[in-house]
Protein backbone atom coordinates (compact mmCIF):
# COMPACT_ATOMS: atom_id res chain seq x y z
CA UNK A 1 0.00 0.00 0.00
CA UNK A 2 1.26 3.28 -1.10
CA UNK A 3 1.51 6.37 1.78
CA UNK A 4 -1.11 8.62 1.26
CA UNK A 5 -0.05 11.64 -0.60
CA UNK A 6 -1.35 15.20 0.54
CA UNK A 7 -3.32 16.17 -1.98
CA UNK A 8 -6.48 18.24 -2.42
CA UNK A 9 -10.07 16.31 -3.09
CA UNK A 10 -11.36 16.27 -6.56
CA UNK A 11 -14.66 17.85 -6.00
CA UNK A 12 -12.67 20.55 -3.90
CA UNK A 13 -10.42 21.53 -6.69
CA UNK A 14 -13.70 21.38 -8.88
CA UNK A 15 -15.37 23.87 -6.75
CA UNK A 16 -12.44 26.84 -6.16
CA UNK A 17 -12.58 26.72 -9.73
CA UNK A 18 -15.90 26.86 -10.75
CA UNK A 19 -16.13 29.60 -7.92
CA UNK A 20 -12.96 31.28 -9.49
CA UNK A 21 -14.14 30.96 -13.31
CA UNK A 22 -18.05 31.35 -12.26
CA UNK A 23 -18.30 28.24 -14.72
CA UNK A 24 -19.64 24.80 -14.86
CA UNK A 25 -18.59 24.39 -18.33
CA UNK A 26 -16.68 21.04 -19.68
CA UNK A 27 -15.18 21.28 -23.21
CA UNK A 28 -15.22 17.72 -25.03
CA UNK A 29 -12.15 17.18 -26.76
CA UNK A 30 -13.61 15.37 -29.63
CA UNK A 31 -10.96 15.39 -32.29
CA UNK A 32 -12.13 14.24 -35.64
CA UNK A 33 -9.56 14.27 -38.01
CA UNK A 34 -12.14 15.12 -41.04
CA UNK A 35 -13.03 18.02 -39.26
CA UNK A 36 -10.11 19.66 -38.59
CA UNK A 37 -8.95 23.08 -39.94
CA UNK A 38 -7.50 22.82 -43.03
CA UNK A 39 -4.19 24.43 -41.93
CA UNK A 40 -3.66 21.22 -39.76
CA UNK A 41 -4.31 18.49 -42.21
CA UNK A 42 -1.56 17.10 -43.62
CA UNK A 43 0.99 17.16 -40.25
CA UNK A 44 0.13 13.18 -39.68
CA UNK A 45 -3.13 12.91 -38.20
CA UNK A 46 -2.06 12.82 -34.49
CA UNK A 47 0.05 16.33 -34.72
CA UNK A 48 -3.05 17.84 -36.23
CA UNK A 49 -5.33 16.32 -33.81
CA UNK A 50 -2.82 17.34 -30.67
CA UNK A 51 -2.36 21.28 -32.15
CA UNK A 52 -6.25 21.70 -32.89
CA UNK A 53 -6.73 19.92 -28.85
CA UNK A 54 -3.88 22.72 -27.99
CA UNK A 55 -5.23 25.16 -29.80
CA UNK A 56 -8.78 24.68 -28.20
CA UNK A 57 -7.05 24.56 -24.60
CA UNK A 58 -5.92 28.26 -25.07
CA UNK A 59 -9.07 29.33 -26.63
CA UNK A 60 -11.49 27.61 -23.33
CA UNK A 61 -9.14 27.85 -20.53
CA UNK A 62 -10.62 31.18 -19.21
CA UNK A 63 -14.30 29.98 -19.66
CA UNK A 64 -13.93 26.12 -18.75
CA UNK A 65 -13.01 24.43 -15.47
CA UNK A 66 -12.40 21.08 -17.40
CA UNK A 67 -11.62 19.39 -20.76
CA UNK A 68 -12.88 16.22 -21.45
CA UNK A 69 -10.44 14.38 -23.89
CA UNK A 70 -12.51 11.54 -25.50
CA UNK A 71 -10.17 8.54 -25.51
CA UNK A 72 -11.73 6.75 -28.67
CA UNK A 73 -10.49 9.52 -30.81
CA UNK A 74 -7.22 9.08 -30.11
CA UNK A 75 -7.09 5.86 -29.67
CA UNK A 76 -8.48 5.02 -33.69
CA UNK A 77 -4.60 6.84 -34.01
CA UNK A 78 -2.66 4.29 -32.39
CA UNK A 79 0.77 4.67 -30.42
CA UNK A 80 0.97 8.33 -32.02
CA UNK A 81 -2.40 9.16 -30.58
CA UNK A 82 -1.87 7.95 -27.56
CA UNK A 83 1.03 10.59 -27.69
CA UNK A 84 -0.92 13.05 -28.51
CA UNK A 85 -3.55 12.30 -25.89
CA UNK A 86 -0.94 12.17 -22.82
CA UNK A 87 0.23 15.62 -24.21
CA UNK A 88 -3.31 17.13 -24.87
CA UNK A 89 -4.01 16.37 -21.12
CA UNK A 90 -0.72 17.68 -19.62
CA UNK A 91 -0.89 20.57 -21.88
CA UNK A 92 -4.64 21.39 -20.60
CA UNK A 93 -3.47 20.75 -16.73
CA UNK A 94 -0.69 23.07 -17.43
CA UNK A 95 -3.22 25.69 -18.49
CA UNK A 96 -5.20 25.18 -15.44
CA UNK A 97 -7.51 23.34 -16.44
CA UNK A 98 -9.24 20.08 -14.74
CA UNK A 99 -9.07 16.92 -17.16
CA UNK A 100 -12.04 14.77 -16.97
CA UNK A 101 -10.63 11.47 -19.23
CA UNK A 102 -13.39 10.28 -21.10
CA UNK A 103 -12.87 6.17 -21.57
CA UNK A 104 -15.75 4.56 -19.60
CA UNK A 105 -13.82 1.48 -18.55
CA UNK A 106 -14.65 -1.30 -16.57
CA UNK A 107 -13.03 -4.40 -15.80
CA UNK A 108 -12.84 -6.89 -12.86
CA UNK A 109 -10.72 -5.74 -10.09
CA UNK A 110 -6.88 -6.80 -11.01
CA UNK A 111 -7.54 -5.45 -14.41
CA UNK A 112 -9.10 -2.00 -13.27
CA UNK A 113 -6.31 -1.49 -10.84
CA UNK A 114 -4.25 -1.09 -14.12
CA UNK A 115 -6.63 1.09 -15.75
CA UNK A 116 -6.52 3.28 -12.09
CA UNK A 117 -3.05 3.63 -12.95
CA UNK A 118 -3.02 4.41 -16.44
CA UNK A 119 -5.53 7.50 -15.72
CA UNK A 120 -5.36 8.45 -12.38
CA UNK A 121 -2.30 7.88 -10.60
CA UNK A 122 1.18 9.67 -10.60
CA UNK A 123 3.39 7.67 -13.72
CA UNK A 124 6.99 7.60 -13.47
CA UNK A 125 8.93 10.63 -13.42
CA UNK A 126 5.24 12.78 -13.70
CA UNK A 127 2.12 13.30 -12.65
CA UNK A 128 -1.38 11.65 -13.33
CA UNK A 129 -2.64 11.55 -16.49
CA UNK A 130 -6.43 12.87 -15.69
CA UNK A 131 -7.68 14.45 -12.45
CA UNK A 132 -11.00 11.86 -12.89
CA UNK A 133 -12.33 9.10 -15.16
CA UNK A 134 -15.67 8.30 -16.62
CA UNK A 135 -15.97 4.87 -15.79
CA UNK A 136 -19.06 1.86 -16.39
CA UNK A 137 -20.94 0.45 -13.53
CA UNK A 138 -21.80 -2.77 -15.29
CA UNK A 139 -19.14 -4.82 -13.11
CA UNK A 140 -19.99 -3.92 -9.81
CA UNK A 141 -18.17 -2.46 -6.76
CA UNK A 142 -15.33 -4.23 -6.96
CA UNK A 143 -14.57 -3.58 -10.64
CA UNK A 144 -14.99 0.19 -9.25
CA UNK A 145 -12.85 -0.03 -5.95
CA UNK A 146 -9.48 0.25 -8.02
CA UNK A 147 -10.75 3.56 -8.72
CA UNK A 148 -12.06 4.61 -5.61
CA UNK A 149 -8.50 3.88 -4.34
CA UNK A 150 -7.01 6.42 -6.80
CA UNK A 151 -9.83 8.72 -5.35
CA UNK A 152 -8.69 8.16 -1.75
CA UNK A 153 -4.80 7.75 -1.81
CA UNK A 154 -4.11 10.67 -4.97
CA UNK A 155 -7.73 13.34 -4.72
CA UNK A 156 -8.53 11.54 -8.17
CA UNK A 157 -12.32 11.56 -9.11
CA UNK A 158 -14.58 9.14 -11.43
CA UNK A 159 -17.74 10.10 -13.02
CA UNK A 160 -19.28 6.49 -13.26
CA UNK A 161 -22.13 6.03 -16.05
CA UNK A 162 -25.90 6.14 -15.36
CA UNK A 163 -28.37 7.39 -17.90
CA UNK A 164 -26.86 8.10 -20.69
CA UNK A 165 -27.30 11.12 -23.16
CA UNK A 166 -28.51 8.22 -26.08
CA UNK A 167 -31.36 6.83 -27.17
CA UNK A 168 -30.17 3.74 -26.81
CA UNK A 169 -29.66 3.94 -23.33
CA UNK A 170 -33.21 3.47 -22.25
CA UNK A 171 -32.19 -0.28 -23.73
CA UNK A 172 -30.83 -1.46 -20.50
CA UNK A 173 -30.49 1.51 -18.12
CA UNK A 174 -34.21 2.05 -18.48
CA UNK A 175 -35.52 -1.60 -17.48
CA UNK A 176 -38.00 -2.13 -14.95
CA UNK A 177 -37.00 -3.61 -11.63
CA UNK A 178 -38.80 -5.87 -9.31
CA UNK A 179 -39.88 -2.60 -7.40
CA UNK A 180 -41.08 -0.54 -10.81
CA UNK A 181 -38.17 1.64 -10.45
CA UNK A 182 -35.71 1.80 -13.41
CA UNK A 183 -32.29 0.24 -13.72
CA UNK A 184 -30.27 3.46 -13.70
CA UNK A 185 -32.11 4.45 -10.29
CA UNK A 186 -30.75 1.95 -8.75
CA UNK A 187 -27.34 2.39 -10.33
CA UNK A 188 -27.51 5.86 -9.05
CA UNK A 189 -27.83 4.52 -5.51
CA UNK A 190 -24.76 2.33 -5.82
CA UNK A 191 -22.55 5.44 -7.19
CA UNK A 192 -24.00 7.41 -3.65
CA UNK A 193 -22.80 4.41 -1.59
CA UNK A 194 -19.65 3.81 -3.52
CA UNK A 195 -18.98 7.89 -3.00
CA UNK A 196 -20.72 8.39 0.30
CA UNK A 197 -16.47 7.87 2.47
CA UNK A 198 -15.13 10.50 -0.41
CA UNK A 199 -16.68 13.03 0.34
CA UNK A 200 -14.88 16.61 0.29
CA UNK A 201 -14.70 19.82 2.23
CA UNK A 202 -17.60 21.20 0.25
CA UNK A 203 -19.60 18.60 0.14
CA UNK A 204 -19.36 16.80 -2.51
CA UNK A 205 -17.92 13.61 -3.35
CA UNK A 206 -15.10 12.42 -5.66
CA UNK A 207 -17.48 9.87 -6.72
CA UNK A 208 -20.03 11.07 -9.58
CA UNK A 209 -21.75 10.82 -12.73
CA UNK A 210 -22.92 10.77 -15.84
CA UNK A 211 -26.55 12.02 -16.79
CA UNK A 212 -27.57 12.99 -20.23
CA UNK A 213 -28.75 16.34 -20.67
CA UNK A 214 -31.25 14.96 -22.47
CA UNK A 215 -33.14 13.63 -20.29
CA UNK A 216 -34.40 16.70 -17.70
CA UNK A 217 -36.51 14.88 -16.02
CA UNK A 218 -33.63 11.88 -14.80
CA UNK A 219 -31.11 14.79 -14.22
CA UNK A 220 -33.55 15.97 -11.20
CA UNK A 221 -34.49 12.48 -10.22
CA UNK A 222 -30.74 11.65 -10.34
CA UNK A 223 -29.91 14.96 -8.16
CA UNK A 224 -32.52 13.41 -5.38
CA UNK A 225 -31.03 10.16 -5.36
CA UNK A 226 -27.13 11.34 -5.34
CA UNK A 227 -27.14 14.65 -3.35
CA UNK A 228 -23.65 14.38 -2.89
CA UNK A 229 -22.18 13.81 -6.79
CA UNK A 230 -21.17 16.05 -9.14
CA UNK A 231 -23.60 15.11 -12.08
CA UNK A 232 -21.38 15.72 -15.56
CA UNK A 233 -23.94 16.46 -18.13
CA UNK A 234 -23.26 15.83 -21.59
CA UNK A 235 -25.84 16.09 -24.41
CA UNK A 236 -26.31 20.25 -24.69
CA UNK A 237 -25.61 21.68 -28.00
CA UNK A 238 -25.56 19.01 -30.79
CA UNK A 239 -27.70 16.20 -29.18
CA UNK A 240 -30.43 18.67 -28.60
CA UNK A 241 -30.30 19.53 -24.67
CA UNK A 242 -30.02 23.02 -23.33
CA UNK A 243 -28.85 24.40 -20.37
CA UNK A 244 -32.15 26.36 -19.67
CA UNK A 245 -33.64 22.67 -18.23
CA UNK A 246 -30.73 21.71 -15.95
CA UNK A 247 -31.76 23.98 -13.29
CA UNK A 248 -32.15 21.26 -10.52
CA UNK A 249 -29.33 19.75 -11.10
CA UNK A 250 -27.53 22.24 -9.13
CA UNK A 251 -29.35 22.27 -5.95
CA UNK A 252 -26.53 20.77 -4.59
CA UNK A 253 -24.21 23.61 -5.01
CA UNK A 254 -23.11 25.62 -8.10
CA UNK A 255 -20.38 22.67 -8.50
CA UNK A 256 -23.17 20.07 -8.18
CA UNK A 257 -22.87 19.73 -11.79
CA UNK A 258 -21.16 20.20 -15.01
CA UNK A 259 -22.28 21.12 -18.36
CA UNK A 260 -20.12 18.88 -21.18
CA UNK A 261 -20.32 20.40 -24.79
CA UNK A 262 -18.42 19.33 -27.45
CA UNK A 263 -18.77 19.71 -31.08
CA UNK A 264 -20.70 23.30 -30.62
CA UNK A 265 -17.69 24.17 -29.16
CA UNK A 266 -14.65 22.27 -31.18
CA UNK A 267 -16.53 23.27 -34.57
CA UNK A 268 -18.01 26.59 -34.11
CA UNK A 269 -16.01 28.20 -37.01
CA UNK A 270 -17.94 25.83 -39.15
CA UNK A 271 -21.40 27.78 -38.15
CA UNK A 272 -20.04 31.19 -37.43
CA UNK A 273 -16.77 31.64 -39.83
CA UNK A 274 -13.69 32.74 -38.67
CA UNK A 275 -10.82 31.90 -36.98
CA UNK A 276 -11.44 28.73 -35.16
CA UNK A 277 -9.91 29.21 -31.82
CA UNK A 278 -12.07 32.81 -31.49
CA UNK A 279 -15.19 30.78 -32.26
CA UNK A 280 -14.55 27.93 -29.70
CA UNK A 281 -13.73 30.39 -26.92
CA UNK A 282 -16.63 32.56 -27.98
CA UNK A 283 -19.07 29.83 -27.74
CA UNK A 284 -17.70 28.48 -24.52
CA UNK A 285 -17.92 31.78 -23.12
CA UNK A 286 -21.23 31.99 -24.33
CA UNK A 287 -22.28 28.63 -23.11
CA UNK A 288 -20.51 29.21 -19.92
CA UNK A 289 -23.08 32.34 -18.95
CA UNK A 290 -25.98 30.42 -20.38
CA UNK A 291 -25.62 27.56 -17.73
CA UNK A 292 -24.09 29.65 -14.92
CA UNK A 293 -27.17 31.79 -15.46
CA UNK A 294 -29.03 28.51 -15.91
CA UNK A 295 -27.58 27.24 -12.65
CA UNK A 296 -28.92 30.38 -10.63
CA UNK A 297 -25.82 30.78 -8.23
CA UNK B 1 -20.53 3.77 -46.63
CA UNK B 2 -17.60 1.20 -48.13
CA UNK B 3 -17.99 -1.53 -49.99
CA UNK B 4 -18.38 -5.17 -48.02
CA UNK B 5 -15.51 -6.75 -48.02
CA UNK B 6 -14.86 -10.29 -49.42
CA UNK B 7 -13.52 -12.22 -46.09
CA UNK B 8 -14.84 -14.99 -43.75
CA UNK B 9 -17.02 -14.11 -41.19
CA UNK B 10 -15.73 -13.87 -37.83
CA UNK B 11 -17.66 -17.21 -36.80
CA UNK B 12 -16.45 -19.41 -39.80
CA UNK B 13 -12.74 -18.03 -39.03
CA UNK B 14 -13.35 -19.25 -35.62
CA UNK B 15 -15.11 -22.75 -36.07
CA UNK B 16 -12.25 -23.69 -38.54
CA UNK B 17 -9.68 -23.18 -36.54
CA UNK B 18 -11.49 -24.94 -33.55
CA UNK B 19 -11.86 -28.01 -35.51
CA UNK B 20 -7.96 -28.20 -37.18
CA UNK B 21 -6.27 -28.17 -33.51
CA UNK B 22 -9.24 -29.47 -31.67
CA UNK B 23 -9.07 -26.84 -28.74
CA UNK B 24 -11.27 -24.09 -27.64
CA UNK B 25 -8.60 -22.56 -25.63
CA UNK B 26 -8.17 -18.90 -25.52
CA UNK B 27 -4.89 -17.88 -24.21
CA UNK B 28 -5.75 -14.10 -21.75
CA UNK B 29 -2.37 -12.03 -22.13
CA UNK B 30 -2.42 -10.02 -19.04
CA UNK B 31 1.56 -9.05 -18.96
CA UNK B 32 1.77 -7.77 -15.69
CA UNK B 33 5.28 -6.11 -15.57
CA UNK B 34 5.98 -7.27 -11.94
CA UNK B 35 5.52 -10.68 -13.13
CA UNK B 36 7.86 -10.86 -16.09
CA UNK B 37 10.78 -13.48 -16.08
CA UNK B 38 13.89 -12.02 -15.03
CA UNK B 39 15.48 -11.96 -18.25
CA UNK B 40 12.81 -9.48 -19.16
CA UNK B 41 12.76 -6.81 -16.90
CA UNK B 42 15.33 -3.93 -17.36
CA UNK B 43 14.45 -3.61 -21.26
CA UNK B 44 11.93 -1.19 -20.70
CA UNK B 45 8.36 -2.32 -19.30
CA UNK B 46 6.82 -2.16 -23.10
CA UNK B 47 9.56 -4.19 -24.81
CA UNK B 48 9.67 -6.24 -21.84
CA UNK B 49 5.76 -6.88 -22.18
CA UNK B 50 6.13 -7.32 -25.52
CA UNK B 51 8.91 -9.73 -26.10
CA UNK B 52 6.93 -11.89 -23.00
CA UNK B 53 3.41 -12.19 -25.05
CA UNK B 54 5.52 -12.76 -27.92
CA UNK B 55 7.42 -16.12 -26.43
CA UNK B 56 3.86 -17.02 -25.02
CA UNK B 57 1.77 -16.86 -28.79
CA UNK B 58 4.84 -19.00 -30.14
CA UNK B 59 4.46 -21.48 -27.24
CA UNK B 60 0.76 -21.76 -27.41
CA UNK B 61 -0.09 -20.83 -30.62
CA UNK B 62 -0.51 -24.91 -31.70
CA UNK B 63 -2.72 -25.36 -28.49
CA UNK B 64 -4.69 -21.98 -28.62
CA UNK B 65 -7.29 -20.92 -31.56
CA UNK B 66 -6.99 -17.33 -30.17
CA UNK B 67 -5.29 -15.10 -27.81
CA UNK B 68 -6.96 -12.18 -25.66
CA UNK B 69 -4.66 -9.58 -24.95
CA UNK B 70 -6.05 -7.37 -22.08
CA UNK B 71 -5.72 -3.72 -23.02
CA UNK B 72 -5.36 -2.23 -19.67
CA UNK B 73 -1.83 -4.12 -18.76
CA UNK B 74 -0.57 -2.00 -22.02
CA UNK B 75 -2.38 1.56 -21.68
CA UNK B 76 -0.47 1.54 -18.11
CA UNK B 77 2.78 1.74 -20.15
CA UNK B 78 1.72 4.77 -22.06
CA UNK B 79 2.38 5.15 -26.04
CA UNK B 80 5.07 2.18 -25.46
CA UNK B 81 2.16 0.42 -24.72
CA UNK B 82 -0.01 1.21 -27.35
CA UNK B 83 3.05 0.15 -29.50
CA UNK B 84 3.33 -2.96 -27.57
CA UNK B 85 -0.32 -3.88 -28.06
CA UNK B 86 -0.11 -3.36 -31.65
CA UNK B 87 3.09 -5.47 -32.30
CA UNK B 88 1.72 -8.35 -30.20
CA UNK B 89 -1.75 -8.54 -32.27
CA UNK B 90 0.11 -7.98 -35.45
CA UNK B 91 2.61 -11.32 -34.05
CA UNK B 92 -0.21 -13.23 -33.06
CA UNK B 93 -2.49 -12.93 -36.40
CA UNK B 94 0.84 -13.74 -38.03
CA UNK B 95 1.20 -16.76 -35.80
CA UNK B 96 -2.07 -18.09 -37.13
CA UNK B 97 -3.97 -17.23 -34.01
CA UNK B 98 -7.03 -15.35 -33.94
CA UNK B 99 -6.95 -12.25 -31.81
CA UNK B 100 -9.60 -11.22 -29.34
CA UNK B 101 -8.72 -8.11 -28.35
CA UNK B 102 -10.16 -7.05 -24.35
CA UNK B 103 -10.79 -3.49 -23.82
CA UNK B 104 -14.85 -3.52 -22.90
CA UNK B 105 -15.47 -0.58 -25.05
CA UNK B 106 -19.02 1.16 -24.96
CA UNK B 107 -19.88 4.46 -25.93
CA UNK B 108 -22.53 6.55 -27.77
CA UNK B 109 -22.77 6.12 -31.88
CA UNK B 110 -20.14 8.69 -33.00
CA UNK B 111 -17.88 7.64 -30.52
CA UNK B 112 -18.11 3.68 -30.48
CA UNK B 113 -17.58 4.51 -34.23
CA UNK B 114 -13.97 5.31 -33.45
CA UNK B 115 -13.46 2.37 -31.13
CA UNK B 116 -14.94 0.36 -34.40
CA UNK B 117 -12.32 1.86 -36.21
CA UNK B 118 -9.22 1.64 -33.68
CA UNK B 119 -9.57 -2.10 -32.82
CA UNK B 120 -11.84 -3.78 -35.89
CA UNK B 121 -11.18 -2.64 -39.25
CA UNK B 122 -8.23 -2.28 -41.51
CA UNK B 123 -5.90 0.71 -40.31
CA UNK B 124 -4.07 2.92 -43.08
CA UNK B 125 -1.69 0.19 -44.88
CA UNK B 126 -1.95 -2.93 -42.58
CA UNK B 127 -4.85 -5.42 -41.75
CA UNK B 128 -7.38 -4.62 -38.65
CA UNK B 129 -5.76 -4.81 -35.02
CA UNK B 130 -8.03 -7.19 -33.64
CA UNK B 131 -10.56 -10.04 -35.26
CA UNK B 132 -12.83 -9.42 -32.58
CA UNK B 133 -13.06 -7.26 -29.67
CA UNK B 134 -14.88 -7.48 -26.08
CA UNK B 135 -17.67 -4.55 -25.45
CA UNK B 136 -19.94 -3.40 -22.99
CA UNK B 137 -23.89 -3.20 -23.04
CA UNK B 138 -24.36 -0.76 -20.69
CA UNK B 139 -25.23 1.93 -23.41
CA UNK B 140 -27.33 -0.22 -25.64
CA UNK B 141 -28.51 -0.86 -29.26
CA UNK B 142 -26.76 2.51 -31.12
CA UNK B 143 -23.42 2.03 -28.99
CA UNK B 144 -23.14 -1.49 -30.45
CA UNK B 145 -24.13 -0.94 -34.02
CA UNK B 146 -20.70 0.64 -35.68
CA UNK B 147 -19.33 -2.36 -34.08
CA UNK B 148 -22.12 -4.66 -36.23
CA UNK B 149 -21.48 -3.09 -38.98
CA UNK B 150 -17.32 -3.88 -38.37
CA UNK B 151 -19.18 -7.61 -38.52
CA UNK B 152 -21.01 -7.14 -41.51
CA UNK B 153 -18.36 -5.29 -43.64
CA UNK B 154 -15.09 -6.55 -42.34
CA UNK B 155 -15.66 -10.07 -41.09
CA UNK B 156 -15.05 -9.02 -37.52
CA UNK B 157 -16.80 -10.41 -33.94
CA UNK B 158 -17.58 -8.70 -30.62
CA UNK B 159 -18.21 -10.40 -27.51
CA UNK B 160 -20.91 -8.72 -25.19
CA UNK B 161 -20.29 -8.32 -21.09
CA UNK B 162 -23.62 -10.40 -20.04
CA UNK B 163 -23.17 -12.00 -17.19
CA UNK B 164 -19.10 -11.14 -15.61
CA UNK B 165 -16.66 -13.94 -13.69
CA UNK B 166 -16.49 -11.50 -10.77
CA UNK B 167 -18.05 -11.74 -7.43
CA UNK B 168 -19.47 -7.83 -7.80
CA UNK B 169 -20.96 -8.77 -11.44
CA UNK B 170 -23.85 -9.67 -8.91
CA UNK B 171 -24.42 -5.97 -8.21
CA UNK B 172 -25.96 -4.77 -11.55
CA UNK B 173 -26.72 -7.85 -13.52
CA UNK B 174 -28.22 -9.80 -10.80
CA UNK B 175 -30.47 -6.99 -9.92
CA UNK B 176 -33.94 -8.35 -10.22
CA UNK B 177 -36.31 -7.44 -13.33
CA UNK B 178 -40.05 -6.73 -12.97
CA UNK B 179 -40.97 -10.13 -14.40
CA UNK B 180 -37.73 -11.67 -11.70
CA UNK B 181 -35.46 -12.21 -14.09
CA UNK B 182 -31.94 -11.14 -13.42
CA UNK B 183 -30.69 -8.18 -15.46
CA UNK B 184 -28.09 -10.37 -17.14
CA UNK B 185 -30.81 -12.55 -18.93
CA UNK B 186 -32.54 -9.79 -20.91
CA UNK B 187 -29.08 -8.27 -21.83
CA UNK B 188 -28.45 -12.10 -23.33
CA UNK B 189 -31.89 -11.53 -24.91
CA UNK B 190 -30.40 -8.32 -26.90
CA UNK B 191 -27.19 -9.95 -27.45
CA UNK B 192 -29.74 -12.55 -29.27
CA UNK B 193 -31.36 -9.85 -31.12
CA UNK B 194 -28.34 -7.87 -32.00
CA UNK B 195 -26.79 -11.50 -33.72
CA UNK B 196 -29.26 -12.37 -35.37
CA UNK B 197 -28.92 -10.97 -38.49
CA UNK B 198 -25.26 -12.04 -38.48
CA UNK B 199 -24.99 -16.02 -38.33
CA UNK B 200 -21.94 -17.50 -40.30
CA UNK B 201 -22.36 -20.55 -42.40
CA UNK B 202 -21.45 -22.92 -39.32
CA UNK B 203 -24.58 -21.72 -37.69
CA UNK B 204 -23.29 -18.92 -35.38
CA UNK B 205 -22.95 -15.48 -34.64
CA UNK B 206 -20.73 -12.87 -34.81
CA UNK B 207 -21.87 -11.16 -31.70
CA UNK B 208 -21.06 -13.50 -28.85
CA UNK B 209 -21.52 -13.22 -25.05
CA UNK B 210 -18.68 -13.01 -22.05
CA UNK B 211 -20.22 -15.44 -19.18
CA UNK B 212 -18.24 -16.46 -16.43
CA UNK B 213 -16.96 -19.88 -15.94
CA UNK B 214 -17.00 -19.29 -11.97
CA UNK B 215 -21.43 -19.04 -12.57
CA UNK B 216 -21.85 -22.37 -14.33
CA UNK B 217 -25.57 -22.24 -13.86
CA UNK B 218 -25.49 -19.18 -15.78
CA UNK B 219 -23.57 -20.59 -18.38
CA UNK B 220 -26.16 -23.31 -19.54
CA UNK B 221 -28.79 -21.20 -19.10
CA UNK B 222 -26.88 -18.20 -21.52
CA UNK B 223 -26.65 -20.80 -24.06
CA UNK B 224 -29.90 -21.28 -23.96
CA UNK B 225 -30.95 -17.94 -24.38
CA UNK B 226 -28.47 -17.52 -27.05
CA UNK B 227 -28.07 -20.54 -28.96
CA UNK B 228 -26.34 -18.84 -31.80
CA UNK B 229 -23.56 -17.02 -29.69
CA UNK B 230 -19.99 -17.95 -29.61
CA UNK B 231 -19.81 -17.95 -25.66
CA UNK B 232 -16.74 -16.33 -24.36
CA UNK B 233 -15.80 -18.07 -20.82
CA UNK B 234 -13.16 -16.55 -18.60
CA UNK B 235 -12.51 -17.62 -15.23
CA UNK B 236 -10.91 -21.27 -15.54
CA UNK B 237 -7.73 -21.47 -13.45
CA UNK B 238 -6.79 -18.55 -11.10
CA UNK B 239 -10.39 -17.80 -10.71
CA UNK B 240 -11.50 -21.17 -9.72
CA UNK B 241 -13.81 -22.54 -12.49
CA UNK B 242 -12.79 -25.75 -14.09
CA UNK B 243 -14.00 -27.31 -17.74
CA UNK B 244 -15.96 -29.70 -16.11
CA UNK B 245 -18.37 -28.07 -15.37
CA UNK B 246 -19.09 -26.27 -18.84
CA UNK B 247 -20.22 -29.25 -20.65
CA UNK B 248 -23.58 -27.87 -21.49
CA UNK B 249 -21.90 -24.52 -23.16
CA UNK B 250 -20.64 -26.89 -26.21
CA UNK B 251 -24.32 -27.76 -27.22
CA UNK B 252 -24.52 -25.50 -29.95
CA UNK B 253 -21.29 -27.08 -31.92
CA UNK B 254 -17.82 -27.34 -30.70
CA UNK B 255 -16.48 -23.90 -31.18
CA UNK B 256 -19.41 -22.42 -29.34
CA UNK B 257 -17.68 -21.51 -26.70
CA UNK B 258 -14.25 -20.57 -25.95
CA UNK B 259 -12.30 -21.25 -22.48
CA UNK B 260 -10.30 -18.06 -21.49
CA UNK B 261 -6.91 -18.57 -19.08
CA UNK B 262 -4.99 -15.94 -18.34
CA UNK B 263 -2.73 -15.90 -15.13
CA UNK B 264 -2.35 -19.96 -14.99
CA UNK B 265 -0.93 -20.56 -18.53
CA UNK B 266 1.19 -16.62 -18.64
CA UNK B 267 2.56 -17.43 -15.26
CA UNK B 268 2.60 -21.91 -15.11
CA UNK B 269 6.67 -21.82 -14.72
CA UNK B 270 6.52 -20.53 -11.47
CA UNK B 271 4.37 -23.36 -9.97
CA UNK B 272 6.40 -25.75 -12.09
CA UNK B 273 9.84 -24.26 -12.52
CA UNK B 274 11.57 -24.27 -15.64
CA UNK B 275 11.27 -22.32 -19.17
CA UNK B 276 8.24 -20.14 -18.88
CA UNK B 277 7.85 -20.98 -22.47
CA UNK B 278 7.88 -24.37 -21.80
CA UNK B 279 5.79 -24.40 -18.76
CA UNK B 280 3.23 -21.86 -20.57
CA UNK B 281 2.98 -24.45 -23.83
CA UNK B 282 2.46 -27.35 -21.64
CA UNK B 283 0.09 -25.84 -19.21
CA UNK B 284 -2.40 -24.61 -22.81
CA UNK B 285 -1.64 -28.34 -24.06
CA UNK B 286 -2.88 -29.54 -20.95
CA UNK B 287 -6.17 -27.34 -20.70
CA UNK B 288 -6.77 -27.52 -24.19
CA UNK B 289 -7.17 -30.99 -23.47
CA UNK B 290 -9.10 -30.70 -20.56
CA UNK B 291 -11.88 -28.40 -22.91
CA UNK B 292 -11.95 -30.42 -25.61
CA UNK B 293 -12.85 -33.52 -23.60
CA UNK B 294 -15.21 -31.82 -21.52
CA UNK B 295 -16.85 -30.16 -24.64
CA UNK B 296 -18.09 -33.66 -25.62
CA UNK B 297 -16.90 -33.03 -29.24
Amino acid sequence: MEAAVATVAFADRLAEAVARKRSQLVVGLDPRVELLPVELRGDGDADGCARFCRGIVDAVAPHAVAVKPQSAFFEALGADGTRAFEDVCDYARAAGLLVIADAKRGDIGSTARAYAAAFLEPRSGSGSLADALTVSPYLGRDSVDPFLQSCRLHGAGIFCLVKTSNPGSADVQDLALSDGRPLWQQVAELVREWGEDLVGENGLSAVGAVVGATHPRAVAQARKLMPQAVLLLPGVGAQGATPADLGPAFTSGPAGALVAVSRSVLYASRETGGDWRAAAGAEAARTAREVWSASGW
